[in-house]
């Protein structure tokens, strides 16, 4: 079938669905955001984009805290719920227990299986959102969503944005191991002596970030 | 049960499968990448952050061009397999069927049932990262990937990837539609006659975007 161009909008999948958390005027409030992802892996850097319309944005200005909470499938409707309503007209600060970790400022949902605490480091204006770059200080979760100590994603159970048809979905079958199932994919254009199990194993990313010090 | 401090490490849910496409020395090169999405509504603008050490980065800046193509669930290895071998061990300029659109310079995969070709804007260097905000210019999809003209999520299949566990899945079952399941939430500590339906219908975002002259 042809390619053919279709329109020049916001057309990526899938998303996710978070619930960002910031105290605005003394209160926690929690927006609900799918422009939200890792931008460096470490130390663990966090980009959250908002309309700067929100409610939300002279919050995390004013405090340089906020926090990403990860909302389980059976949280969608308060999940939803917090992105049709405004800090603005509605006190949001009591729809959810509440807690506070290392950075004293930056509210975070008991309810969310996984927080991730996030202190400012950086934002950048863009022509509707504004874009808010954060270190993950912590995270925090319960035993119930962990296997070995770590963040299980079938514990978890977050939940998928798709836009345009603006639907939220589970995360369904598994395909396979990542940085794995590709080693045994054979490209036919390629060399037949190409071993790719052996490439990167002596990579090691040198420490760059000791130094560095980030706008504040 | 308990909240745990667990670690600071990149504990993010659900994130996507991308393959980020830049032309390199002359010739098309294809990347995985999971650090990536939308940051800026409209026009869209999307982020793609990348490891400073990667092949594709020089690429990007000398061009100020790239593309992000969506995989579909059933390209999950040869997606694995651009993320398991550089561009300087490896030529992956035939692994795909590679076309241009209106910017001559970010080769798309045309197995992808989705590409969005975009243009450098801006770029920022953290301590191991660098992220890339790119315009999406134009987006290409067939006609067997839409639905009423625009991408269809159940069609694309995207690949949701999940971090510590390395995983890549499937997009699950509908939990449904955003802006609106919360409309039926009915908030215990929010007074009986708040009535989320007619909140935010008279909102309008003012243009910023018209004399926005971002960072070449």
């Amino acid at each position: 079938m042809e390619k053919k161009e279709i329109s020049a909008k916001y057309f990526f999948y899938p998303m996710p669905a978070t619930l960002v958390g910031a105290n605005v005027r003394g209160k926690p409030n929690y927006l609900t955001v799918a422009y939200c992802g890792m931008v460096n892996a470490n130390p663990p850097f966090i980009s959250v984009s908002l309309n700067k319309q929100h409610y939300t944005n002279p919050g995390i200005k004013e405090n340089k805290t906020f926090s990403v909470n990860i909302p389980s499938a059976d949280m969608a409707k308060i999940t939803d719920y917090c992105g049709l309503v405004s800090g603005s007209k509605v006190d949001k600060s009591k729809l959810f227990d509440t807690f506070y970790g290392r950075l004293k400022t930056a509210p975070m949902i008991k309810e969310c299986p996984l927080n991730l605490e996030c202190k400012l480091l950086q934002s950048l204006e863009l022509p509707l959102d504004e874009v808010f770059i954060g270190e993950i200080v912590a995270a925090y979760s319960e035993e119930q969503y962990l296997t070995d100590g770590r963040p299980d994603i079938k514990k978890i159970k977050p939940i998928v944005f798709s836009t345009n048809d603006k639907n939220y979905w589970k995360i369904g079958e598994l395909i396979g191991q990542a940085w794995n199932i590709g080693k045994n994919f054979k490209p036919k254009h390629i060399g037949k002596n190409f071993k790719p199990k052996h490439i990167g194993k002596n990579f090691k990313p040198k420490h760059i970030g000791k130094n560095f010090k980030p706008k504040q």
